[in-house]
C-alpha cells in the first residue's frame, strides 16, 4: 500500500492514518508531497491521477484501489485488518469512539482555524494572546477537555479507550496543537496529551516533522521565515 | 430507540439518520426539538442531559446508551443490523461509499453555507444570483456532479451504489439544496436527484418538512416571514 501525505510539520489530516498504520505495524510506502496549493502545482499534478478530491491523505492499495478521506481510510484499514482491533473491541466503546472521531472530523473549527498545526514551532505566546482575544477558542477547548476527560475517566487511560486505537490517532494533531500553542488542559487531559506524544508512532512523526525544516509562508500565520527556530 | 432531530425543514444533519432508518425499516421514536440556539433555550435544555455536544441528531438506545454525530450513528446502526446492509455489501464499494460520506461530512462548505437547506422554499432565483456572484459555489457543484456521476456510472444507478444505502441518505440533504436553489446538474446527477426525492423515506421527510410551517428567521437568509410560500 501507498499513503500519500503532505508536509509532516503542517498536515494534520495526513498525520492520522500515518500514525495509525505505524502504531499497528501495518506496512506502507510513504509518498510525501510538498504542500503547494497553487493551481497546476506539482502537488496537484501528483494527486490528480490518484484522488478525486486532490487532497491528502490518500491510500492506494497494491492493485491501485484508492481510498480517500481520513475517516474512510481508518474504516477501510479496520475492515482489512480485523485482528488488529484498530477500533475498541467492545461494540459500545466502538460506537463512542466513532462519535468522537466524527465530531473531530467536522468540528473544533475555531481551534483548527486559529491554531493550525505547526509541530516545529513554539507558539505559546500566540496561544496566550488568542486565549484573551478569541472567546470561541475557549468553547472548543472546553469541549476538548470534557471529551478527553470523560473518555479517560471511563476507560482509566492511558489512551481514550484504554489501549491506543484509531481515536487516539484521530486526536493526535489536536494534541500537537494544544502542546505547541500552550493551551490549558485539565490534569487528566494533560496526562493524556503526554501519553500521546510519548507513543512511538506519534514520536516518529514528530521527529520527522521537526527535521523537515520546510517553512511555508501560507501555513505560517504567526512566524516569519527568518525567525523560525 | 429514540432519535432526536431538529426542524425537518431546516435540519440537514437530522434528515440523514431519519431517512436511513425509515428506508431500512428500523423502528424508532422521533423526538423533534424546535431549533433555538440561544443559550438556555428549550432546545439546549432537552439536549444537555442527552448529548455531550448539545446537537442533533442524537440516537438513544432503549437502555439509554447514546450515539451522537451523524456518521457515528450510521456506523452504529450498520453494526447493529448487519443483515440490512446499510452500506454496500462489497468491501471495496463500501470503502468508496465511506470515502464519499466522509468527504460530505467535512466538505462542500461553500454550498452548505450559501445554500442552507430549506425544503419548503423555492429559492431558484437566489440560486441563479449566487451562481453569478460566488465562484466557489461552482467548485463545490462541480465536485458534486463529478462524485455523483462517477458513482452512478460505476453502479448503473438508480442510487449511488445501485440499491439505496447510507450514502444516499447522506447526500439526501444535498439533493434538497440543489433542487430548491435550482442549481445545475449533469443528466446523470439530475436523474439521481429525482430518484432520491422519489424514494419513500425521503418523500416522507419532505412531506413533514413542508407541513411544518415553522419560519425561523435565523435559518432564512433569503426569505421574509410574510412572503414565505
Ligand atoms: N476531509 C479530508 C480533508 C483533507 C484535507 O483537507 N487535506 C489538505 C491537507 S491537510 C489538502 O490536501 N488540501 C489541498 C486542497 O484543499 O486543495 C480528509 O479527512 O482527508
Ligand atoms: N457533525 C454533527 C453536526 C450536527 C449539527 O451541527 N447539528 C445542528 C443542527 S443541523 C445543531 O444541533 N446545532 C446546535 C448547535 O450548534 O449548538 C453531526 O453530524 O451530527
Amino acid at each position: 500500500m501507498k499513503l500519500y501525505i503532505g508536509n509532516k510539520n503542517y498536515s494534520s489530516w495526513s498525520m492520522r492514518p500515518w500514525v495509525l498504520m505505524k502504531a499497528f505495524g501495518i506496512a506502507f510506502e510513504e509518498l510525501k508531497l510538498r504542500f503547494d496549493f497553487t493551481p497546476g502545482s506539482a502537488f496537484y499534478q501528483a494527486l490528480a491521477p490518484v484522488s478525486p478530491t486532490h487532497k491528502v491523505p490518500v491510500l492506494v492499495a497494491d492493485d491501485g484501489f484508492v481510498v480517500w478521506d481520513t475517516l474512510a481510510i481508518a474504516e477501510y484499514l479496520a475492515e482489512q485488518y480485523p485482528a488488529l482491533n484498530l477500533w475498541p473491541r467492545d461494540a459500545r466503546q466502538r460506537a463512542r469512539a466513532r462519535s468522537l472521531c466524527a465530531e473531530m472530523h467536522a468540528g473544533f473549527g475555531q481551534l483548527r482555524n486559529l491554531c493550525p498545526m505547526n509541530i516545529d514551532a513554539d507558539l505559546a505566546a500566540v496561544g496566550q494572546r488568542l486565549l484573551s482575544t478569541e472567546p470561541k477558542l475557549h468553547e472548543d477547548l472546553g469541549r476538548l477537555n470534557a471529551l478527553w476527560g470523560e473518555a479517560l475517566a471511563a476507560s482509566g487511560g492511558p489512551f481514550l479507550f484504554g489501549e491506543f486505537s484509531n481515536v487516539d490517532a484521530y486526536f493526535a494533531p489536536m494534541v500537537m496543537r494544544v502542546s505547541r500553542y500552550g493551551l490549558p488542559l485539565d490534569a487528566a487531559a494533560k496526562a493524556y496529551a503526554q501519553a500521546v506524544q510519548a507513543h512511538p508512532a506519534v514520536a516518529a512523526w514528530v521527529a520527522d516533522a521537526v527535521a523537515e525544516k520546510d517553512f511555508l509562508d501560507f501555513e505560517e500565520p504567526y512566524r516569519q521565515a527568518g525567525s523560525a527556530t
